[in-house]
């Protein structure tokens, strides 16, 4: 097997490129601006440029074992992004089979919360476990189920969207997804901030909160109020972890993960966050599961996370000729 | 392979023991009483009197390949009944190792809706399915998940308790579980009753339910009033199909399989509770799922489902000197 993995992060605004090898070390990074590409060959010529900028200057031609893209709403099974809201190009895209025609080199793609479990299982928190759930809570709540040491992709390839389970029946927040009182509209950056403006206005007492502009209060705003001992800001705290470890505890009887993995930017907010949570999973458990559970924080260095998941669907990518049904025991199938 | 399999299906009255062939036939069956042995090795001898008996009348020394045991409570890694709340005898119950050590012959034990999923797989509405989950629904409601061909276990040996996922996070129904809101309290047979008893309490309209002592009402009698155009007994069966649709769209969330199986009593209520069902989960499904997960009812004949559902765990059940950990190739381990 060749050295090194090249892992592809496409986000709505950046899309970073890094040249990783079998321990998660990131050799050498790039970035490229997702947006300003008007169609998506332009897009692809653009990243293979840069990427070609990178491999050359790190002596690393042939030695590319496989590329992995970490993509939006993308179609593990198909290798096409089905629906990618924040990208500026006609969908489907059929991404795998672009870049690995490109490139030269096999491709496998997967949404990002996938991309981070498989991360996590190669490089970070969840080595050695074969059954756990990562839980991404950025502006949304996304998530990556592993099995018996399996990415769980489900019969269409889109399996694993834990952030839109259902935690309020009746008169639950309206979510991106269209529907109301999703995981995700209560336990993403965003679902804290719609938290605070929710309780700014139904209670009465003293927050350093109402110093701010209502409208633009973000979680890190919440943090840092809480951090300073705001209860209101506390509170908020306490009313997302509760949200996020009952739901986590109804995950408990899918899979009964030995470990939830959380990632992101709210995971950073620590006890805030994971004491709440830790009370209410215990507490909703049933008698077979508790004291079960670990919750763990993830242990990719931030600032590669996402290319170091993505890179690690690299080291199993197949070539073009592949077959395009995926085998029960294989993880990655190339797109045709 | 021998040409035979032994299933035992285990319930708190009756224990059913059945021959079973390779395409589901089922050779001959006996049955003895669960509850009447004082202690677990009467209970063992009485069953391999009974299985032996129907093993020489049909000639079939030698020719059992394994045993297959859906028992409740019991855990596929450890071959153990962990809890056993219907069963006279203390636990933990190491059944697999004590029946295997009897017989001479590999053993393998799952809880009765992970048997009911493996049976479908095998013989049933499930066969050429590699995503899809079972969902039984008697006096309780179980689950049995099946993933890439696979049945889901998790870490421990538990997983698949989707009766218990909560579907009234406030002011739910008591579960036999010990908590509040389950799925189990609304949808199984009991649940559908306590419909009843709530609903003629709360409404004023006509029913012939009103006949009926109403601490007596079960779910047969709901279902003769709807098929008899009650309808009070039909909004029952419109309550119950509308929660189980709900949750069914949020399971999809978690595995996206291909088909949801009903299976047990109250899945013959058929349009009645389907119907309601179809509506609620593609109303409640993602946009990404909309039209993809089948609403099936098990093929398996209905005297025969529970031993046959077991049976097929022994057609890939080890003997006792197989390796104790699970693998990730391999369905079934045996009892150590």
């Amino acid at each position: 097997m060749k050295p090194y993995v090249l892992g592809i992060d496409i986000g709505g605004t950046n899309t970073v490129i890094g040249i990783v090898d079998a321990r998660g070390a990131v050799i050498a990074s790039a970035s490229i601006k997702t947006a300003k590409h008007a169609n998506i060959e332009d897009y692809i010529d653009d990243l293979y440029h840069e990427a070609s900028r990178i491999i050359e200057a790190n002596d690393a031609q042939d030695k590319i074992n496989g590329i992995g893209i970490g993509a939006p709403n993308s179609n593990y099974f198909t290798g096409t992004i089905v629906d990618g809201v924040n990208l500026p190009w006609p969908t489907p895209i059929p991404l795998a089979r672009l870049v690995s025609e490109k490139f030269g080199i096999p491709v496998a793609i997967t949404n990002d919360a996938n991309a981070a479990a498989i991360g996590e299982m190669t490089y970070g928190a969840a080595r050695g476990l074969k059954d756990f759930i990562m839980i991404t809570l950025g502006t949304g709540v996304g998530s990556g189920i592993v099995i018996n040491g399996q990415v769980v992709y489900g019969h269409d390839g889109l399996a694993g969207e834990l952030g839109h389970l259902i935690v309020k029946r009746n008169n639950g927040r309206l979510c991106g997804c269209g529907r109301t009182g999703c995981l995700e509209a209560y336990c993403s950056a965003t679902g804290v901030a719609r938290t605070a403006r929710e309780f700014l206005e139904i209670r009465t007492e003293e927050s350093s909160l109402r110093n701010l502009e209502i409208d633009k209060i973000t979680s890190k705003d919440v943090y840092d109020a809480a951090i300073n001992g705001d209860k209101l800001a506390q509170d908020i705290f306490e009313y997302t972890g509760t949200i996020l470890g009952e739901s986590l505890a109804d995950m408990m009887t899918f899979s009964s993960p030995a470990a939830f993995i959380l990632f992101g930017g709210l995971a950073k907010s620590g006890e805030l966050l994971l004491k709440p949570l830790r009370n209410a999973l215990e507490k909703n458990l049933m008698v077979c599961y508790k004291g079960k559970p670990k919750v763990l924080l993830s242990e990719l260095k931030e600032a590669d996370a996402a290319v170091l998941g993505a890179s690690a669907l690299g080291w199993e990518a197949k070539p073009l000729d592949a077959p395009a049904v995926p085998q029960a025991s294989t993880l990655v199938v190339a797109a045709q």
